[in-house]
């Protein structure tokens, strides 16, 4: 193929940009982005061939990635898929529900395919891009059937050539799933990181004893504010009722703390440990 | 100095052994393991020169370290006490308040240093010891005018020869900083970990679709029930405290989500941010 467009150049997108370039997937990278200094960061450093604006990369590309915000990517779909002729069309967003609904009686539905790399790191904007970003990680391919088959093999491919291992699932199952190990990771480490910068405001020098167990339960609380609460928005149900779960944890960890008993805690935490046979 | 015996040859010990082998501080490493597979293993692996008994290592040593469960360690501490003649015993437990209290009036209590340093993983055992551990991590000695000064010089100088930062603080503002950045790091690991596996159970593939997100998230939930049983017990009250203000906070992030209000979840997300100036 030739040209590539990507709309929005932060980390995902970026990252994007790198593993084409370095797997030779297209000849020509296009970059679009509102924000005037990451487009122009983007050119700079070589995620991109050139910046273009939107009407004028879509009619140039033959496929084309959204990464953006989940709540900006349900409006620009649709943009995108009344302009396009015959190109393809993907996101990568962690939220598949509302954009699956949303281009459903879309006369271009066909040509879009519903992703999501299962990547990422608690940075964003273009420096934050990384090679291999996808490499070994789930990539997700929501409601295939929905979409062109010869579209989907050719997005499974591009995926494949970075890597990644394909996981087919329906947006119900992968929105539910993503709530578990990755929605509610963030809001935990959310949690963290308030409950400890709030007592560091009042308590010296608590923050001078952290150590690596810290810093890896509280990475994730660096992410990004838009893209989360959107993220938070969008799949609001799930993300809720994984909440109430992971608190009814939290609760049964501080009773039996609580009231001493050693035997419930080691059970509890032997529980926990059975997290050793999946990472 | 000559001779030094490492009572408990588990992450924390063996990672001891591992760092005065590396900086020449002692002629002989003794060890003592309960546990007759750790102690076999860490003879084996070259982590101790030699395992003896309890009473002849501590007869035939100037340093004691108590490398053990923090419930444990106020135990053995006693007996150590009651034993040595001129030697100096340091512990490293997690919690300080406990063990501080019950040497107090000990005819030997200031030939122990109370110390605490702020490293760890998440395995256990012999075979967890890592070279390197303590480097530039705090290290921590509690109630330090409770010890002869020359015994807290040269214990301060072990760590500093292990590359440690050096904190004195008093046990009490010790075990609040610790609930803080540290214990609650790992309770909120272990109920996401609780969580997810919870769900796994029920829920076909969730954890296929594990990203670095959760594995960064979850890793602490890898850690040993008897170490964790045994610091949430002797800091109960601390811990508990802590819990208290997660779950408060965890509560805001869910009304907030809940009520579609995104600038308040976008405002506790950016307050969570300010973690970036620390980690």
């Amino acid at each position: 193929m030739e040209n590539v467009t990507i709309i929005g150049l932060g980390l995902i997108g970026g990252s994007f940009a790198k593993s084409i370039r370095d797997n030779n997937i297209f000849k020509h990278i296009i970059g679009v982005d509102k924000n005037q200094e990451h487009a122009a960061r983007a050119l700079d450093i070589g995620l991109v061939d050139e910046i273009l604006s939107f009407d004028d990369a879509i009619t140039k590309s033959d496929l084309i990635i959204l990464s953006i915000p989940v709540d900006i990517a349900k409006n620009v779909i649709i943009e995108v898929l009344d302009k396009i002729d015959n190109q393809t069309v993907i996101d990568v967003g962690s939220t598949k529900r509302s954009i699956i609904k949303i281009v459903e009686n879309h006369p271009k539905r066909k040509q879009f395919v519903a992703t999501h790399p299962m990547s990422g790191t608690e940075n964003s904007g273009p420096d934050a891009a990384i090679s291999n970003l996808f490499k070994n990680k789930a990539a997700v391919i929501c409601n295939a059937s929905d979409s062109d088959s010869h579209r989907v093999d050719s997005v499974v491919d591009i995926y494949k050539k970075f890597g990644s291992k394909i996981e087919f699932m329906n947006a119900e199952e992968h929105d539910v799933s993503t709530a578990y190990v990755s929605h509610i990771s963030h809001v935990s480490s959310f949690a963290l990181a308030l409950t400890v910068m709030n007592k560091e405001r009042n308590t010296k020098n608590i923050v001078t004893l952290a150590s690596g167990g810290f810093k890896s339960t509280a990475r994730l609380a660096k992410s990004d504010q838009n893209m989360w609460e959107a993220i938070f928005s969008e799949n609001k149900d799930n993300v809720i009722e994984v909440i109430d779960d992971y608190i009814e944890n939290m609760i049964l960890f501080k009773h039996a703390i609580k009231s001493g008993n050693s035997e419930v805690v080691k059970t509890l935490i032997r529980q926990a440990n059975e997290v050793k046979k999946v990472i």
